[in-house]
């Protein structure tokens, strides 16, 4: 943490600051130019967090430069993380393909769907039974039912499966039927949930709020490492700017710069990130060359009639065009898929 | 709902479309120009849920017409909402003043806090005993104590209390001791505890999403209402944009907009906002010019030594100098405080 | 400046920085902490401006601590500017008023749109006659022309004229004719034609830029300053936000921001933020309300026939209403109008 | 372009508009439903330019159906266009590979760069002469003299170059020295520049405003293509978000959703899009994964001593090392490098 004085601040207000460090045990360190002074203070700043200096005589500002996430920090923790599903490893080696439909609609669509992305080629089958829907008036999701169909369909097909977790209902029931849960976008920040899903025991893909910076979002994985689970998988699924052309905007740059600040593994998700069907494959074979982990794409059986987010998933026969285009994007990040 | 078709469409096309909308029992309106055809369809667009037009061969876009809010829709509601809350009214004729603390910190404290807002002409006393933090080493809240302590300092002043709550067990807890609970910005979107906000009883401060547009924001009002409580109150509180010289962006156009769009009272929380207390007062002035219905702002007795957000806390002495300034701005909007 | 080590980085790393920074005439401050150093460096840090440290071995990253701009920063001018036309005066004791139609349409057009503005009580006429247009195929402008019939409609009236300038021949030309020129939203970076501005003699408005943080649009004043004019007054437009209620989203804190940033004055232009007339009464008061030292509004004799930004023009009538209640709010924040 | 009518809009207020509609020589459509009324009016809506239907009584909004651009506009240029600079040729069957200085340092420097961009593969030398700067204090370029130097390592490499132009001298100078002139993001709404470039006779590269929509943006083409000049190729280079670990935020997606709008070449700037040389090479993979028609980045003899965007630079080694991986790129998209 770094302090920075005004110009022309007087001797009084440095010494005051000095004590205050002084006082929470910590060492300042002064540098004292001919317009301003700054005090650097290394170490725990966590012995301050009650002493709020930004408020003190003559502090211009405090600049901190320590990141507050350590379980997911790759400063220590060199490695790039492998997360194993059953027989499946996400991580460095391997090109994990995520598919299935936005919401499981029946026994029959998520049988069906999954047994098509698993010739195509898919190794994880998704597939929402809890819906966050903009409009209470929208399909909701069929909840448990909707988990014991993922569950009939992933034992079908050999796929593991993922599915989203609203609340600790929620939760709860997900851990009796598929191999990952997932917090979606809108509950980055519900740090109640993210606190419960550290607590679980499976698997977790944490999509990145709307609005969240890098920062945010590592700290909110932290949340649910500091429970216990290191097994998270983050999500980048397109943030929220000015440009409407899209759903949202893949923030690509996220993936090199999230491997530069940790060992987590990076999954792109690039349906919702632009709501186009159109635009999806392009943008899948894009992710592989940035460096993604995986990928996570909605595939539907008839997307003209899907209940929820049909605009933007893939026909089988799309889909199936598409992984096998995507082996020769994997083949040279040196992944095997 | 308007369907563009692309120009040149082959009369094909659009009979696909046509017979669709007829199917599902609306009445398809049909616009056919030199360079292309628009299908218009008015009426009960949810028929169409499940029929992703978008998809439709030689379809351009989807213009929605029709809000898929109803019960904050100004449309159906003319006259201005009056939430009461025990003699206290938010609504059209009065400016409603909360402050108090981020965090409930200790007994003494929030009494402290309570007193001295209670005297300079608040009527709200708000204080976090939940506390969403980014990292989940910081401060969490002293819980269902720190309520306990809100309630004696609310029976001791005649203030009304508000409180933060993320979690079912939070709004049980809330129900017996506050007045109004609160959905802070990062839960916004986090339907099943707007779910269950909306079958509490309590009226309910709705904030902002950080990034949430004002339509998702009324639609998140909506599943609070449609539960049976229609005593919501919305919060601006700052969105985020690429400025980082403020905490957040105020968007104080959001009053006048959502104004035209709703019949829920609006406040407006300028410490959020800006996250400088420096700049509070400006605000706050600006928020009640602009037609807000009431603000939400923090004080804190020690605001070097808050346990959080003591930056943008104001002293009891800048509270009791802004009351008394915005009595006059009040009185300009014909409003009473 | 500051340079932040990486954790572990070794002592030559360290010392090559240090090296560096010696080499080029600066003095660094050590600070040795357990896990990181950092370095600091107050002072011209021009000097190591072909210099990019950031890409020296173990660097983790470099934190400005001053600003680069000097004439427009109140570190280094304490008093608000106070910036003179004729016998009007922009600065901290009034409340500039300017109003007037997007486009000069025609010699009667502006005369009446004049007459009427200076009536309700403004004292700048605001037209543009070198009109900036999303579309080549739209309205231009009068060009100078326009310029003219401003000049006779300020003559008449003796309200001081502010056109917009997109160009050198615009600048030449405008200097002939009015009494201020404004650089738009879309120049605010065109560095050549803030250089002009800063050559031309009269008083600048800038408006800030659709995506401009403050430190851009202070670095675009002091193109202007740096060239001789330190008559800058910057304007509030709007910035560019997810939020598309309105046409752009009013940044009212920036008024405070700014003004413990820079001397210069700051005024805010409703009508562009929001895009929409029946929200421009309620921004403009809260402008006031918030410390703002003027407006700039459209007004138009018939905004549904204007030939550009019809939409977010007030009538004479409201205006009229207005600029009556604006009084009451001038007079709360002891200005005068 | 259509209207939509209030609820419960008075049969005069619907037939108000319908006059207005047929006195501009236009047809409308009426859709008359149960709760509201919409108009449609298909065909050439410029006829209502100097008419803000917005403001006529009950309209509650205008929605536009068609693209105000025409020449950008892929709906009437079918087949994508391809940009002939010598006997290169940028467009749908090649990997443009644009590489060299942000600024041109000396004559020295730009040579030494030419041969080893050359050498690796680059078919066009990028390097800047007229720098626009945040701050007036920084190194502004060396103007014509750059000029002559790019055009020297030009002819002596075989390399085409180009050369950001910021005012019409810059443009009366690049036409006698480069082979394409490129329009910056700071200036992508100068419209005054952009017909002046669209006069000059040489390609250009238009690199996207930093928070420039895909519709203004192609809008701005359209003012270089109205002039006579149909060489335009969009640059992609970032666009400003809140996420602060990138300088911006590169909009990937852009690539496909401009290509199902315009038939124009669209390359992509990874150097400036994320600022940080670690980074640049997995965004150029993605780039030419994602369907881009070219690259331009930054390539530095010292990135280390540049005199502007060293951060951001690729050394000669790297530079060698990404055109050699990207060549396998290009293959998969069907590309020659």
């Amino acid at each position: 943490m770094i302090i920075v004085m005004k110009p022309g601040a007087p001797k009084e207000a440095v010494n005051n600051v000095v004590k205050t460090i002084e006082d929470n045990g910590l060492t300042p360190h002064l540098s004292e130019g001919s317009q301003l002074t700054i005090i650097g203070v290394i170490g725990d700043k966590s012995r301050l967090n009650n002493r709020n200096l930004e408020l003190a005589p003559y502090v211009d500002k405090i600049v901190p430069v320590t990141e507050s996430y350590k379980l997911a920090n790759r400063k220590f923790h060199a490695q790039p993380a492998r997360i194993k599903v059953g027989k499946a490893e996400i991580g460095p080696d391997t090109l994990a393909l995520m598919a299935g439909p936005c919401a499981v609609e029946s026994e029959e669509q998520i049988m069906l769907i999954a047994q098509a992305v698993k010739k195509a080629g898919a190794n994880f089958l998704r597939g929402g039974a809890y819906k966050p829907r903009t409009s209470p008036y929208a399909f909701q999701g069929l909840e448990e039912e909707g988990l014991k169909y993922m569950q009939e369909a992933g034992k079908a097909t050999g796929l593991y499966t993922v599915c989203e977790v609203t609340s600790l209902e929620a939760i709860n029931a997900a851990v009796k039927y598929v191999d990952l849960i997932q917090i979606g976008a809108r509950n980055m920040q519900n740090f109640y949930l993210l606190k419960e899903a550290g607590k679980c025991g499976l698997p977790v893909i944490l999509k990145r709020g709307l609005s969240a910076t890098l920062e945010e979002w590592l700290n909110a994985a932290e949340y649910i490492m500091s429970m216990g689970n290191e097994n998270v998988i983050l999500c980048e699924r397109g943030i929220r700017t000015f440009e409407t052309a899209t759903r949202n905007t893949l923030d690509i740059s996220a993936v090199p710069a999230l491997k530069s600040r940790t060992q987590l593994p990076v999954i792109i998700d690039p349906s919702h990130a632009c709501g186009v069907r159109a635009y999806v494959p392009a943008l899948a074979k894009a992710a592989v060359a940035v460096g993604a982990d995986g990928l996570i794409m909605e595939v539907h059986n008839n997307p003209e009639c899907a209940l929820s987010d049909g605009p933007q998933s893939l026909t089988f026969e799309q889909f199936d065009t598409l992984a096998r285009e995507l082996k020769a994007y994997a083949a040279l990040s040196g992944r095997t898929l």
